[in-house]
């Protein structure tokens, strides 16, 4: 879409996320870094990767489909746990039945109607961290100081951070991390009952619940929705409910049917230049660069699959 | 709502953001830190204030009523102008234009259609910083590091940062929190086309963008909207467009008519507080408190307005 001239405000506003080519010069001029979309763009494939099919869940809305990666890296019980209810058509017929401004969309077998499971377990142990994750777990840490923890940083394509002293690492509750609800027992989760951030990200959760994965597409599904009025964003009336048509693993589903995207690594080449343009954005936009970012600003991109 | 039994998963996220009694004791044991809930109730009426009259909009939308106070501390040229956009009804038959998923609700005049202002003006000297600010706005430190800024707090019921170098303070963008949209000249905004943040902080926008004032209420009403599909959020048609029905300043509205709520003052010993049980929390649910908050999580809340 080309732009019109910049009179309006209302197109200008618009001009936030657009990059602005940088000049290609031989001259004295000083070269500008690259913008993040001139980044991307010339990023080699090797740097992006599709969704993994066995960690990869579908979730159909009525307004359409919602693609979570699971991150069986930081947790691999509740990821398997997961597999089994698709595979068992366990999530199907459920129900989004909370959305709380500001925090999260949760979804899941209303409490009145309990339903049993066949293959799966309910009740997991927790895994709020990862033990030894500081060491195993790839890590491309983040420059910038974070409010709750000592260092943070991307591994594979989630948002982490990690404690060298107790060598723990763990998933940080950005926008469109996915979450296992729980009970006060530690052991009550089961990957049944999940939630995802809709808001500012919630951080003082993080170690607090299990986190299992991100969206990669969809997520307006899931926070366009009307909140719930009752107290934290339940819904009042059964009709609010939003139906969970069915829920499957991308790997039951024919490769020719899978959704086409891909994300950017966290631990590329691609994405240390992707960061260095985020930091310090280029558009003439922005007069003055950040000259930094923060956790959840920096999640690695998603994109239609290229080529 | 009393809770049921916590069986359920589903009931279990609720827990979240229920406050459960610290003991009241005087034995042996020590004692528990009061929770935010526990701060909150037991403060005093002269901690809280009503929004300003005179610097409080009501955004009328056919979902419900947007309660926006404008902070003339930060932008003093804007709000004034915004006072008169508001009093010669210039508002009035506008539109939500663009709702981008984790980024921005945005209102104002379509581009296509211009809208003659009678006693405002159309450009305005950009106030992205106040100049002094480091000194003359008050300002409630916030003791955790912040990925953006030397210097985060709370300056009335604003999220804010400094610099003590330079002097200035500014705004941050926070969910809630209202911009002034603009094109690339700098002095293109001037209050008629405004956006919200709703989703996590896009704190890379500030010092770049001016700054008004903070939703203090139905925010839902600019969140729980479908994400348009054009470029940048922009809604493709204009039968996706929301109308703004009226914007009316509150103190053109009979005080018995205005919107009864309060927010606590960030200069409070309330605040303090409150601040402090939110950094460590003493919920059952919370088996770590995470002994941090970023500043974006640690706004002012807001009530209806007691007694």
């Amino acid at each position: 879409m080309p732009l019109p001239a910049l009179r309006s405000a209302l197109t200008a506003l618009a001009l936030l996320a657009i990059a602005v080519p940088a000049p290609v010069t031989a001259s004295a001029q000083p070269a500008k870094r690259p913008t993040s979309k001139e980044v991307l763009d010339s990023s080699p494939p090797a740097d992006w990767r599709q969704p993994v099919p066995e960690n990869t869940l579908y979730l159909d809305l009525p307004a359409g489909r919602v693609v979570i990666e699971l991150a069986p890296g930081f947790a691999p019980i509740h990821v398997d746990n997961m597999r089994k209810l698709a595979r068992e058509h366990w999530y199907d017929g459920t129900f989004i039945v909370r959305v709380q401004d500001n925090y999260v969309t949760q979804w899941g077998q209303p409490e009145e109607t309990p339903k049993p499971m066949k293959t799966a377990l309910e009740k997991l142990a927790p895994e709020f961290t990862v033990r030894g994750g500081a060491k195993s777990l790839p890590f491309t840490r983040l420059p910038d100081p974070d409010a709750y923890a000592a260092e943070v940083g991307i591994s594979d394509i989630f948002p982490a951070a990690r404690d060298a002293k107790t060598g723990e690492a763990w998933m940080a509750h950005c926008y469109g991390i996915v979450g296992v609800g729980r009970g006060m027992p530690l052991d009550s989760g089961s990957g049944a009952e999940l939630y995802t951030v809709i808001g500012h990200s919630p951080r003082a959760l993080d170690r607090v619940i299990t986190l299992v994965g991100r969206v990669l597409s969809g997520m307006d599904h899931l926070t366009a929705l009307p909140r719930g009025t009752g107290p934290l964003g339940f819904y009042e009336k059964v009709e609010q409910r939003v139906p969970v048509q069915q829920v499957r693993l991308a790997a039951d589903v024919p490769e020719a049917e899978r959704e086409k995207i891909e994300v950017l690594s966290g631990q590329s080449p691609t994405y240390q230049r992707w960061l260095d343009a985020r930091r310090f954005r280029q558009d003439d936009f922005f007069i003055r660069a950040a000259g930094h970012i923060d956790l959840c600003n920096a999640m690695p991109p998603v994109r239609a699959k290229q080529g």
